[in-house]
């Protein structure tokens, strides 16, 4: 089934010229037809750009009207000229879509330390506002206009009944494995036509990302401009969502960014593997992610997935070097759900099996299992290959 | 001129069947003709090898012997056999020596998760009890004896004069890159015939291994055998170094730890660049020290050094998710020695010219500065290329 805008929302993409590619889209809009709440979570770099600062001065917000996103320059590392030229994208949208620029957020992404092609900027915001569309196509053309080095755009959708009447949760996200001078942002667009206090979706849209964006490690990297707007404009036409809708309201915001987020990995270009590494056994959450993403980040792992060989060894030092304690005879390993490692010691396995299982497979899972307590935790990441760094290398500023 | 070991010490270095290739060295001894001031620095990881166990429980001591060295097998993950495997490697050491096998240590490296083949360890310490040698033959051989994936043997050396008498630090080490199963182990011996306290001889390793060995970065792994020991006999007949003397020979130790950690990122099979990080005017050096190993660490950062791509943002961006407060504002950077991004704003430069100097150097330097302090920190890495990825992906347990 092809997604559409949720109720109320537009949007359109196009090229306007900040990528060389003609055939690229580096540009898009996406509009509320009334005012909706506006959250963010912004990248905690110390260096960020000025799309970022922008959207933390405006959110969060009862009277957001849309969000313009272009690819190809990031406007990061551009001073007091590139937080005007936010600013001047932002009203140049709103003058496009009759409403006070100062109810735009803005994203950008691409290209570091080099100040946007304003003119074609300008241009492009009014032909877009021209294509104005809440359809499929309309759809897929924004996602496309955020991408940069994503080999396919990244849309999800998730909707539910609420008191009879359907309420459409949709994501748009852009981001792939580690290629790229942008250096992996992160960009995500959740929109609802649910309606929701600004505190209940600022709460939401943290625990999601909390749960999905912030567990995903391709390259370790925090970009200067990763962020996730979450819109909601009430177009459904319901009540301000509380107690059990709200429930469901907020699980179906993770939903929709966890298949996101699981969604960039997935594109790493020269990535054979999406590794998905559980931990349990926990004395908190935060313990379970430090563990996770330890594994996940480690080149040694990394590399031996992509070998497709079963080197418990290196998953449980990268655990033990977490920098969280531990028994370490209590752990507990399995590869594709293969037992490996057995309260401390290895187990005799089919060294083979468990190979082939990583060989055959895209999808890897590691489970660690630990007995400190009952938290855990979920990452996704890719494994490591030669074409993946030769592409990162070749990829030139 | 060729390296010889210090006075009184000697060491020999054999196959004795534990790698398969029976070219290869794994076996190794050094031994003390007198009890010596032994101390050690061993692995954070929780997860440690059986050698570590026995060797933090002999240290620091004014008794040590010798050492036992293998390779081929790191004792890890082993369990109670492996402890009393590598108790039985020291009296078995001692009984060939001469000497309690209490006051033996023990260093392991190689393969995890599999005992040690006892027999053949046994007959090969008995063969090269029969060898040892002070001469530069005996010294290459116990290098070689060390190593893994090493493609060379690691020996550096330093002499001073005190009171008109030479005193020798030589050390050995093995480490490469981030191939092989042990997770690049990265082992090392210091030896001086200087007399020194085993109180002065942990403060100066300790020192010297935080500068040194703590500061390369080549895949980010803490291994389960990192260990570092320091023998130091006084058979050059002076008296327990202090005060001036001391310093000079704290200073040298640090020295020869220096040029034997350069010497593992140096020794990056499919590498092409040994990376140096420095960085300057932080609030103290734990801060430098974290974000040279951010950067030093980041792959994003490391496959642009391979491309020659004098990639700024990059860098920049590492930096500021190293979880070191500073101002944005305040970073400038450059790149062997040019000029790229001054006072948080990116500068005109000629990228031809950068990138030529990457390219055309096996060394590349990092410096950035900040304005936050005066403390500063140096970190070693090498890049990150395709052909390093595929062979840690091909290397298979």
């Amino acid at each position: 089934m092809e997604h559409q805008f949720p109720k109320g929302f537009t949007g359109s993409g196009l090229h306007c010229g900040i990528k060389s590619n003609a055939q690229a889209e580096d540009l898009a809009l996406i509009v509320s037809d009334r005012p909706a709440v506006g959250v963010g979570v912004y990248t905690r770099n110390l260096v960020f750009a000025a799309p970022v600062q922008l959207d933390r001065e405006r959110t969060p917000s009862e009277s957001v009207r849309g969000v313009v996103i272009n690819s190809g320059n990031a406007n990061a590392c551009t001073g007091e000229q590139g937080l005007r030229d936010a600013r001047q994208m932002a009203d140049w949208f709103g003058d496009a879509c009759g409403f006070s620029g100062d109810d735009a957020l803005v994203l950008s992404t691409g290209i570091i330390g080099e100040h946007l092609p304003m003119p074609k900027i300008q241009q492009g915001i009014a032909d877009a506002a021209g294509r104005l569309g809440g359809g499929g196509d309309a759809l897929t053309l924004a996602a496309r206009g955020m991408m940069t080095t994503d080999t396919v755009p990244k849309i999800r959708a998730r909707s539910f009944e609420l008191d009879g009447a359907p309420v459409n949760v949709v994501g748009l996200a852009k981001g792939a494995a580690m290629i790229g001078p942008s250096m992996a942002t992160m960009l995500g667009v959740v929109m609802t036509d649910a309606a929701i206090s600004a505190a209940d979706a600022q709460a939401a849209l943290s625990e999601a990302v909390d749960e999905s964006f912030n567990c995903i490690s391709v390259d370790g990297h925090t970009s200067t401009n990763d962020t996730v707007l979450l819109l909601a404009n009430g177009a459904a036409g319901g009540p301000v969502v509380e107690g059990k809708s709200l429930s469901i309201l907020r699980a179906t915001i993770l939903e929709v960014c966890e298949d996101l987020a699981q969604a960039i990995p997935a594109d790493g270009e020269g990535a054979t593997h999406l590794v998905t590494v559980e931990v349990h056994g926990c004395k908190s959450r935060k313990d379970a992610v430090q563990i996770a993403k330890t594994i996940a980040d480690s080149p040694l792992v990394k590399t031996a997935i992509a070998g497709a060989d079963p080197n418990w060894g290196r998953i449980v030092s990268a655990a033990g070097y977490a920098g969280v304690p531990f028994q370490p005879e209590s752990v507990t390993l399995l590869i594709n759900g293969l037992l490996v490692y057995e309260h401390g010691v290895p187990v005799k396995f089919d060294a083979e099996e468990v190979s082939a299982s990583i060989r055959d497979n895209r999808d890897t899972g590691l489970v660690l299992i630990l007995s400190e307590g009952a938290e855990s935790a979920r990452f996704w990441t890719t494994d490591l290959t030669a074409e993946y760094v030769r592409l990162n290398a070749d990829y030139h500023t």
